[in-house]
């Protein structure tokens, strides 16, 4: 994996020299050279002009991912729609495309849907522009590793082999053999800002994601928290209130029902939507408030970013949130967390999958999980 | 740091032989070999006898972490005492001194009394028994790698210098040198059930420690979480309840103020503790099945330990908490996270802190806070 480890130092240190990679990888300059020749001629990386400043002579030539040649897709699997996304490998958006379901999606029907839009967005891009993996994100708790979706309970799916269903899909087509990886949409949108993000030093990123359900995406020290069995992030289900309203999942108080479920009426782009209810929205608000709050508490995060379809109604559900957190902040004498929101806007969950597939590419296999005082990290760079 | 990884290694898999090591490890036999004999002579490693069984000829020599040469100092700085252990390479208690303060403790109390304790329990072992470093827990939010505490809320401390100020006090004694490593004592704790328990592979492993102050402390993959700011962990002050009562740090309704402040009066080991009061005991257990619903869903642990000196109410307190959680799971029909109370009970901070010991000698420098898609793993063991 050592081109690769050469590709992740260019993510995230771009305009190094060869030199300088030699250094930070730990391998002769020669071998770097070597690798970063095929690495360019395959459209991973890309060699800048150097501005020469007189009488310092040349210097070492500045390298940085190519944003121009390899593609990636990304998919957001909505409760309304699918939608693609064709990013560069910086996360540039290329081209997109958006599927409403026609119904209450099975997830065969889904699948299906999907299909034609991967190949409709790779339709729209001449045949030697390489395609290096397909992202997918999903509202609901994914196997990463085998590509299950376990529960969606939006989408009414259970236990569905999303990977190998898609993977069969698509095969004889332009699209075979490229490859997929799926995860929890809150978790691959926490990617994107984190892996499309160079300059950012936000570690632990926390992502909140707050559409018909609500997740959140940890990325720590590069990583996404996963949890024992793919739930960790599932803080829609953390109780805000003792006996409080009832959840989709059956308790009573969780932050989705509190949050979530009572903004759903007044969603612009919904058809149908209402007249916005100021007390509605300043109740959820405050809600999200007290959420974050309790994240802030837990993970400790640099910064706090929010997206989803929520982000639409605007001021008057964020601004109460901000204010809650501002008045725990200064309860307690502290400053504040840092909140904003995504840098992709409605396309965090498709340009977070592209990244999700930038991520795994470039990286070793995932560490096994870990047992008493054994590191794995010895294990996956061995 | 191949030797320490050797070490590592068979902490987590106690039994391999210098083959099995090599394997797990990427270095020669002849190597490990090398190594191992200097394991073996500094007191790190043992071999054990095999059994032969008759026809199978002889079986490669077992390898084990030694528990009866090297030494490992913990301490607990509690509210009303300092606790200090020793424990060997593998955990077990082999002396204990507690210290209790006089009045409130200043940092320069605290630190004089507990380099008497140490030197007390370091004069309960021949001068030949070396002692490989001094791990300490304490009640606050510690920057662990400049040995800082930034906040100790209940000791009334901030930006305290411990590690330098206690490292100054044992200067020409016979602990002068000795590594010294300072964690939140909930960290502590939980990197105590994690190293000191091979067989276990509950990844993360929460352990909630309930004190006067209430903190946990999260090990994912084999490392602690520390947050943006070292706060990670800090869930005292998740809120459960909007204007719910005042917590010592100005917010309400926070799980400290609802959990950890209502037991005090009860605690059998205060002096002047009350009768209990079932129903105070059953609220602040109802809100503790709260938080741990909270605390599962935010880190989706393989298990919960709990600790503290709010063990010691018992089930009138920790069964309607486990009450709480498992209405939870059955209204969203799932299984109720796992719970149980510390293995190592009133030492659990004590025995901790030689794990945090043991943890950080073994390893190698905590990696670099990682940004963009670099991850730091490869630098670790580069």
């Amino acid at each position: 994996m050592n081109r690769m480890a050469l590709v992740r130092h260019l993510c995230a240190h771009p305009g190094l020299s060869r030199s300088d990679l030699a250094e930070a990888v730990g391998l002769t300059k020669s071998t770097v050279s070597l690798l970063v020749r095929g690495l360019i001629e395959e459209g991973w990386l890309v060699e800048r002009e150097v501005v020469t400043t007189g009488d310092l002579g040349r210097r070492p030539t500045p390298l940085f991912i190519d944003p121009a040649r390899l593609l990636l897709l990304g998919v957001e699997i909505g409760i309304d729609a699918v939608r693609v996304v064709a990013t560069s490998l910086t996360g540039e958006l290329q081209a997109c495309v958006i599927s409403p379901h026609a119904t209450e999606p099975t997830a065969d029907s889904c699948i299906a849907s999907l299909a034609a839009a991967l190949l409709k967005v790779r339709s729209q891009f001449d045949a030697n522009r390489r395609i290096l993996g397909i992202g997918i994100g999903i509202p609901g708790s994914v196997d990463a590793d085998r590509g299950v979706v376990q529960q969606a309970p939006n989408l009414g799916w259970h236990a569905v082999p999303f990977a190998a269903l898609l993977r069969e899909t698509l095969r004889d087509t332009p699209l075979t053999g490229v490859p997929l990886f799926v995860l929890n949409e809150a978790g691959a949108a926490a990617l994107g800002e984190h892996e499309f993000n160079p300059g950012s030093n936000s570690n632990p990123l926390l992502y909140v994601s707050i559409n018909q359900g609500l997740g959140a995406g940890v990325v720590v020290d590069g990583r996404l928290l996963t949890g024992s069995r793919h739930y960790a992030g599932e803080v829609g289900h953390m109780v805000l209130q003792h006996n409080g309203a009832r959840c989709s999942c059956g308790r009573r108080g969780c932050a989705e029902a509190l949050i979530a479920a009572p903004l759903m009426p007044y969603l612009p782009g919904n058809p149908g939507a209402l007249e916005p209810d100021p007390q509605a929205l300043n109740s959820a608000g405050r809600h999200l408030g007290m959420l974050l709050q309790n994240l802030a508490t837990a993970y400790d995060p640099g910064c706090i970013v929010l997206g989803g379809a929520a982000m639409t109604v605007g001021d008057s559900f964020l601004q109460p949130a901000l204010d809650v957190l501002k008045d725990y902040a200064t309860a307690a004498r502290l400053a504040p967390p840092t909140v904003r929101t995504s840098r992709f806007g409605a396309h965090a969950v498709g340009i977070g999958a592209a990244a999700l597939a930038r991520h795994r590419l470039t990286r070793p296999t995932p560490p096994l999980p870990a047992s008493g005082g054994l590191s794995t990290d010895s294990k996956e760079s061995a």
